[in-house]
Formats: structure tokens, sequence, C-alpha cells
């Protein structure tokens, strides 16, 4: 029994890793995405903020972040983080708790799979806010969101805290992953404002197509794979029956609702544009997964393909509002991650008897809120010290001379995109 | 007892969903072999084609796939399916039934890694037809083929019908995914045609280069890392140690005969050539990839290399044959899954001792036969009715602009590709 | 128990198997990372010396190699090797023995695991060597390291030779693996030269820069992800608690290092170039990791992140002093994997309390010895037989046409490459 009890516990402990190795992958599906949609002369600067805002990410989580989301014990009056530095040491989780049954999978796991998470909300925010940020304020923000804010509403329902009493249900984290990343990249937007020539005087939107398609749906694909880590480690165990189960049921629903959005966005698209739209496509494919990720456990198949055709349909309309209201989004994140993520949020409703109305409201409300006006806050902060936007110039000759020093194909580029 | 058997049980469980995932990134090496095999101004429209099959696929084989292949009970006389429609609305196997041993995985479980299968058998017909056909009557053909074609003639040998009885040896699928696959793209060329100047008037082959080698190599790396969970993965257990022994055969076997593969098409390139020509050595991989999948669980180690190293052999004379037959198939799929694909289901015969030379060769009649004759039938269909071949105007100036409306590479392409 | 027993085999096999895998993935990163640092004329032969050299060091440790390494016994006085050929026909661990526990995986999964790191060894050299050397030349030198040179230095400590007597410690490879591609790759350089126009008459140093900082961003990130399977996986186990404990620690301690590498070399790059240097904070990553792989199950978190931010600092200094030296690697790979390899040997003081001083720098001299002389041997005698430098006529218009006959971006090049 105790033998059996301590391989359960390595198993899980494998899982865990396994799947946040997977979830890690992302940070390069989300550098593919974007690398593909913006131009050639903003790439290496893309590259750059995602490389190393996933580094910053992993740094400030084991800095203070893990603490403040985890270690909190729900916080105090339910919402206000207590602070404490570092991780132990050492694995807190000795052989003889594991056989006793004191813990389901190693301290250092868990570690590894939630600071995989936090870099994926920061990851939203690169995109929105690519080809004319300054790349050290953004690493500024980085710091902020990853040790503070994110572990902050984190804390609220997956550390115990008010929203946690308030039975908001969220599986992976449409809301606090998704539409987190999305509540900050919205902020940074507004406060940053669109890309020169995006936007003409008569409310005429012009496209500004990314230099490389193959990249961006390489990205997708990668964050499709990345995306069964994401959801099937969020059931945290997978080595009883029951948990296996549920395993089997996350990964088949996730790639579902994935494909959902893809058929679902390929066709509307058509529809309104009379082509098939690549990107389009793609964004539907990722719009499905949020979609799922808050509630992939409890949906039938055909509902879980359902769910993600509506986020695949959500998003292409979403991203149509968002250019009328002059929002800038290079890669379209805050409709797919921001939109989706709350349609997400309410599809719990559809199978999870446990999930509320009033629980979901909640849970979109204090997470959108607080984080889009704590990110509007540093923004602003950041706006009126270092500077958020780059300068003219280096808008027009790219990012990636002037923050860079380097092109990112400077075998290719001809003088079309300069 | 019991413990162990649910642990065995979530053990398999958790296997199958990995290897599934390892398969779904077969779709990503697909998208991107063929992305890199295409010229740039077909580029989009490739990505598009791949990542809608993918979905398609995952669609129709959660709709109705899934049950004609493993819901027939060998279906009526061994070869008509009973048709049904979806899948469960809950996983149908219990805890109590898996400590009873009543199950040995999640049927959901089964489901994610049999769908991916599908997709695979779907991705090698892209390729093919690349360049010149209309995007959707290929999706057309995608919904008939993963939603009919292909599990009509998997339930043949998988699901219990006739291959089955007859003894017909496929580990994980040469010929039931390979050679299927390459049967409908072999359909689809000779209906669809060779692209414009690809053949001279006296018998010239014209090289049309691919866009981007990068690319071509990524996805062929994709593939050899997918592989392991296609090969891997149809062992179907890796709980007790016959199983971990087998899986291990596998993953050895797996990877020395990709090995093999490229080391052999390399050095005869080289002597037929007078280069190392790279997209030789990439299909020599994929050949031997295709070579061992009928039977990586028996070949020794050498063996195993020289099955793969003949497969490597074999898919350059066969890329040379068909070009001189005026089969214009841009990424050689037909030949690094039809002719390796058959090398594969008769090598099987050289280590596995159940194996026969009727069961083989019944098989390879029949999956192809009934593949190749099915697809012919409704290309033509297509053909006389939507049509599948792109104007000669958007041939000309390329798919993407036609019928993707979006170019994938805008920042890059000169005069010199359009 | 037997049951239980019987497990721990399978899933030690299985995460064995997985993790070589994940290592056989590194390949790729390694190709796509120097695939975007060459330039454009230079890249398809790059891509084929990368699959080519895989594939000849899977079949090399297949023939040979293994048994130098694994089944010579400690060799002869410890340091000369017993010659065998070939691997045993089917697999020599028996499900009897598995539950007796008389191994703890199964041989061939273990075979799988290192034959992927002999392929990472070599992977390194090619970077170094790049846009200058015969491709055919290149494959004979994969011959001989693969077969030869790494497996007898990996018998003196892996093999239970006389540096394990001396008790140097290094977890996964930091010399062993990383140390020793460099210092192949170092000899190589020195025998071959700089590519021409490197470097000036009054010691100026000309950037060339990389034609596809997408692709080398993307190599990167393959290599951080790989990485949990090269180090996690050299820990042998995960079915105990221990076992697991360890895993997980070796996860979370490697994603810190890769992390605190890029923040390092971002943040140093800024202070001595004034920029974001995306190639720096790459190098950063991959010297992260190669700094924590030989001790990443001691160090706690922050000391992991310390050690690889040390490694990141090294790795910029490293770059710029070989190039004062005039020794041209155009991918920076001796620094990455030789100067932050040496710093990862050393770092095992900081935590690791059973490693000494002795035992770490005899390592260092015995690894870096036999391999640099070995290499330079074999290298000076391919360039008296069949030479090792391309033409000067090859060099000037790339090797992509002259070795390979195909250009890699046959639609985007434009005259500023050739």
């Amino acid at each position: 029994m105790e033998d059996v009890m301590e391989m359960a516990y390595a198993l899980d402990t494998f899982y865990l890793l396994l799947s946040g190795a997977l979830v890690m992958w992302m940070a390069a599906g989300f550098t593919m995405l974007e690398a593909g949609m913006v131009r050639a002369k903003n790439t290496t600067e893309i590259l750059t903020k995602n490389v190393g805002l996933y580094s910053i990410a992993v740094i400030m989580y084991m800095l203070i972040g893990w603490n403040i989301m985890y270690e909190s014990d729900g916080g105090i009056l339910g919402f206000l983080p207590t602070i404490q530095f570092l991780l132990p040491a050492t694995e807190p989780v000795t052989a003889e708790m594991a056989r006793a049954g004191e813990a389901d999978f190693s301290y250092f796991s868990d570690f590894f799979f939630q600071v995989v998470f936090v870099a994926t909300a920061m990851s939203i925010v690169s995109g929105a806010v690519a080809e004319r940020m300054k790349l050290w304020s953004f690493f500024i923000f980085a710091v902020v969101l990853t040790g503070f804010i994110y572990p902050i509403q984190g804390m609220w329902s997956w550390g115990g805290g008010f929203l946690d009493e308030l039975g908001y249900a969220d599986f992976a984290g449409s809301g606090i992953v998704h539409m987190a990343g999305a509540a900050a990249a919205l902020a940074g937007v507004i406060v940053l404002g669109a890309r020169k020539g995006k936007y003409g005087p008569g409310g005429q939107v012009r496209a500004i197509p990314g230099a490389n398609m193959p990249l961006a749906a390489l990205g997708t694909l990668i964050l499709w794979l990345g995306w069964f880590g994401f959801n099937g480690g969020s059931e945290l165990s997978v080595s009883s029956a029951d948990a296996a189960n549920a395993v089997a049921t996350v990964f088949m629903n996730t790639n579902l609702a994935a494909a959902g959005g893809v058929v679902a966005a390929l066709i509307l698209a058509r529809a309104l544009f009379g082509k098939a739209d690549l990107t389009m496509a793609l964004n539907g494919a990722i719009a499905g997964l949020v979609s799922i990720t808050a509630g992939p456990d409890t949906p039938s198949p055909l509902l879980a393909a359902t769910i993600g055709g509506v986020g695949g349909v959500l998003v292409v309309f979403s991203i149509v509002a968002l250019d009328k209201l002059r929002i800038d989004d290079p890669v379209g994140a805050i409709s797919a991650h921001g939109t989706a993520g709350i349609w997400g949020i309410l599809a719990v409703l559809l199978s999870n008897e446990d999930a509320t109305v009033t629980g979901q409201l909640a849970g979109i409300a204090a997470i959108f809120g607080f984080v889009f006006l704590s990110s509007l806050l540093v923004w602003t902060i950041l706006r009126f010290t270092m500077g958020i936007r780059a300068s003219e110039e280096d808008e027009q000759r790219g990012l990636d001379v002037g923050e860079c020093g380097m092109e990112a194909y400077p075998d290719f580029t001809t003088g079309r995109s300069k």
C-alpha cells in the first residue's frame, strides 16, 4: 500500500513536470506566432521580447510571485497577499511524507508547473503591443506583472482567496491566465496608441500583413500541443482511474475545441470576406483553446467542439470590432485570449453543475477589473517616466535596428518592408 | 493488487494521451515540410490546408469515423461498417471497471490517440496535390476521407474485420495510415494533373525548388519526434515489463530506421546526382520511418536500420520514377509514404513469424485498391461538380492571393517567385 | 511487491524513452539555431549537415560506440576500451529479471537515451565549422567522433573508468557532452581557419549577421525544452519519491539557470553594446543550460539561477575574446558549450559535497585534452587527405550551390547575400 502511494506520488510528480515542459513549449508558440505576424523590420525585437519575458517571469515568480499566489494562505481578507521571498532551498516534501500520503506531488514540481503559467499570461501581452513599444519599458512591465499583478489575482482563486470562496470555476485559467493577460494587453494598447498608419482619417483600417505566415502557423500548432499540458496538467493528478479518466476527457475536449474553432473561423471568414483567411483560422484555433480552458473536464465531446466553435466565431467578430474602436492589436491577442476567455468562463455553466452565474461573473469582473486597472496604472507610470512608445524614427525604420541593432532577415528584406 | 491494476490503467491511459499528443505534433511536421517544399506564392494556402484538414479530421472522426472503425464490431461480413454517430457523452470506463481489469485504458484516451492517426493519413494527401488544387474542394475530400474512406479500411484490420482475420500484420500503420494516405494522394494527382511547366515536351522534368528549406528540415524532424508516439503508442501499453520492453524496442528501432533512411538516401543521391541532396535526405528519413512502422517491435537493431536504409533507397528511385511517369508530387509524399509503405508491410516478414505472405499481400491489395478507387471516385465527382483545379490565373500568380487573399512572405518575395 | 517492482521498471523505462525523445528533439534545436545564424547561401548545407550527423551518430553508436562506452566494464586500466560490435538482437532484460529487481529499466531504453547524447555532442561541432567546411569531410569526422572519440572519454566517467574512480561529478554532461563537443569544434576551427572576410588586417572583426533570427530563437527554445529530457532523464529514474523529487529539482533548476543566463546576457550586452542583443540572449540561455548540466540536482533555486546567470555573463565575454583570438565560430558554440561547460563543472563544487576540486579539474583536463588532441589529429589527417576547406569559389557563392546543388530560399534571396 505504501509502495503504491509512493508510486502515485512519483507518477503525479512526473506528470506535473511533463505538463510543465509542454506549457514551457508554449513560449515558443507565442514567439513564433508573434514573429510571423509582425513586419520583418520588427521581428528581432519581438523575438528578444519573448525570450526575455519568459526569463523574467521565471525569475520573478521564484523571487516573489509564487509565494504571493500560493503561500499567502488565501490572503488577508481573501484578497491581500502576504509577502515572502524565495522558494525553500531544498524540496520540502520528504519521501516519508510522500509514502504517508501527506503530499500528492513534489513541491518543486508544482512550482515548475505554475511558473510556466505566469509566463503564458505575460506572453499574451507582447503580441498586442508589438511594433511600437520600447523594449526595456516592456521588460519593466513584465517584472511587475509576473511578480505582483498576476500572482495577486491568481491567489484570489487558485490560492484560496475570495474568488475561490465565491465558487468561481476556472479549471486551467481561461480567466486567471488568458483573460488576465488580455486585460493587461488592452491597457497597454490604450496607453500606447496604434501603429503609425494603421487607421486612416475616415475610419479606414489598413491591413498590415505579417511577414512570415509559416511561423504564425507553426506558433499556433506549438500552442495547440502545449495546451495539452496546460489543460491536462491542471487536473494535477493522473495516477488514479478517476484522475486518468478526467485527464483523458480534458485532452480530447481540448483538441476538439481547437478544431471547432478553426472550422468555425474558416467558414465564417469565407462568408464575410470571401477568402480562406489563414490568420482567422489560426486565431480560431487559439480562441477555441482558450474557450475550453475554464472547463475542459465536464463537456461532452460534441459540446466541447461547439464551445470551441463559438470561440472561433467570437474571435472573428472581436477582431473586426476592436479595429473599429481603433484598438490596434497586431496579432489579435486581446480577442483570442480576452473575448474568448470571457466566453470560456461563461461556457463552464453549460456543463459544470458546480459553477454558478454569480461566481463566474464575479471572476470576470474581479480579474479583469483588477488586472486592467493595475496594468493601466503601471503603463501610465512607465509612459511618464521611461516612456513606452518607440521614437517615430525607430518605428519607421523598424525596432530591430533601433532597439536590437540587428535585422532579423538581413539577406531577404527588400526595400518594400522598410 | 487492485491498486496496482488501477495504476496500470492510469499509466497506460497517460501513455496513450502522451503518445497522441506526439502524433498530433506530426500535423505541425507535415505543415512545415509542405510549406518548405512549395513556392513562396503557394505557402499561405498550404498552411491553411494543413491546419484546416487536421481540424476537419478531428471533427469528422468524432461525428462518425471512430464509430465506423472501432464500433462496427468487425463489420458486416468483415468489411461493411455499421453506422452510428457521436461518441458517448462521458467516459464509459468507470473506476470500478478499471480496478477490475475490465478495461486497460480510458475510452476517451483511445479516441484521442486514434483521431490523430486519421489526421496523419489526410496530411499525406495535402502535399501531393499542392500548388494547383482548389482549397475548398480539398476540404470536401478531407471530409469524405476522414469520415468514411479511412475508417472503413481501418475497420478491416484494427477494427476486427476481414484483414485482421486474414492475419494482416501492420503494427502502427505502414499500410493502414501511410500507404492509404498515399493511395488517396495518387488518385488526386492523377485526376488533377501536373503543375504548369513541370514537364516539358520532350520528357523533360523541370525542378521547381521549394521556397524554404529550413522549414522542410524542421518538418521532417518534427515528424521524426512525433513518430515515437505514432509507433510507440501503438503498443497501447507500457505498464508491464513486457510492454515496456516492447515500447523500448519500438523507440530504438524507429530511430534507427530513420537514421538508416537518411544515410542511405544521402549516399545514393550523391552517387546518382553528385551532390548531397537535402530533400532526398529528408525523404529518406520519412521513408525510413514509414518502412519500420508496420513492424517496429520485432527486428534487431541492425535489421531495423537496414529496413530503414532500404526505404531510403526506394524513395529516391520512386521519386525519379514518378517524375518519369509525369505524376507530379511536389513533396514526394507518394513515394515516401506509398512506396516505402508497401516495403514496410513486406519487411514485417523478415522478423515477425506471425506474419504471412498472403496476409501482407492481401493487406496491400485491399487497402490500396479500396482507398485508391474510392478516392478516384470522389476526386472525379468533385472535378465535375465544384472543380478541383485552380484557375490558370490563380496558379500563375499563386494560390495565396487567389484562395487566401494573403501572401505568406509579403516583405521578402521579389519578382522572381511571381 | 513484485507487481510494484515491475511497474517501477515499466515507469522508469517509459521515463528514459520519453527523456530520450526530448533529447532527440534537441537535434532540431541545433539545426534551427545554426540555420538561423548562417547566411542564406550556406543554409541548405548546414541543414544537411545536421540531419546527416544525427543519423550517422545513431548508426555509429549502434555499431560500436555504445559498447565502447558502456560494455567495456570501465576499460583496460580505466581508460582503454574493449572493442565489441552491435547491440543484442533482442531486449536482454526479461520480465522475470525486471520483477526480481535485477534491472531498473530496459536495456534498449538505455541505449535510446544514450544515443541521443552522442548526437548532441556532435551537433555542437557543426555550428562552429559552418560556412566553409566540406560537407563530406565533416561526415567522416562525425563517424570518428561518434563511434570512437566520444565513447572513449564517456567510458572514463559514465562507463566506470578512471574519472569515475577519481570522483569526477558531471550529472548530465557539462563536460562529457558539451565541453567535449566544444573541444572537437575548437580543434576543427583551428585547422580550418576563419571565414573569408571575417577578420580585417588591423584586428578588425566584421559582423556577419545570420540570415534568419526567428529560426535562431526557435532553435534555442527547442534546446531549452529538450534539456528537460537531457538533465531530467539523467537521473535515470522517476519511480520512487526520492527519484521524483530529484527530477523535480532538476527540471526547476534547469529552467531557472536558462532564465538566469538570458537575463544576465541581455543586461550585460546592453551595458557593453548599448543594445538588446538577441544572439547574446540566446547564447545566454544555452550557456545557462550548459552551466547547470553538471549538477542540476543539488543547488537551491536561487543558486541555480545564479549559476546560469554567471554562464550568461561568461558566454558574452568568451565570444568577444574568441573573436580577438581570430577563432571564428559563427554560432558561438565553443563559448556556449565549452566556456560555460567548464564553469558548469566547477560550479558543481558550490552545492555538491561529494564533488572535489581534484576530481573536477581532472575531468576538465582529461576530457578536454583527449577530445581536443584526438580531434586535432583527425581534422589534420582529413585536411591532408580529402581536404576540409571548401573551395574559395564555393565559399563565395555559398556552400548550398557547391555542396548541395540547392538554394535554401530560392524565392527570397536578393543580390545582397551573394
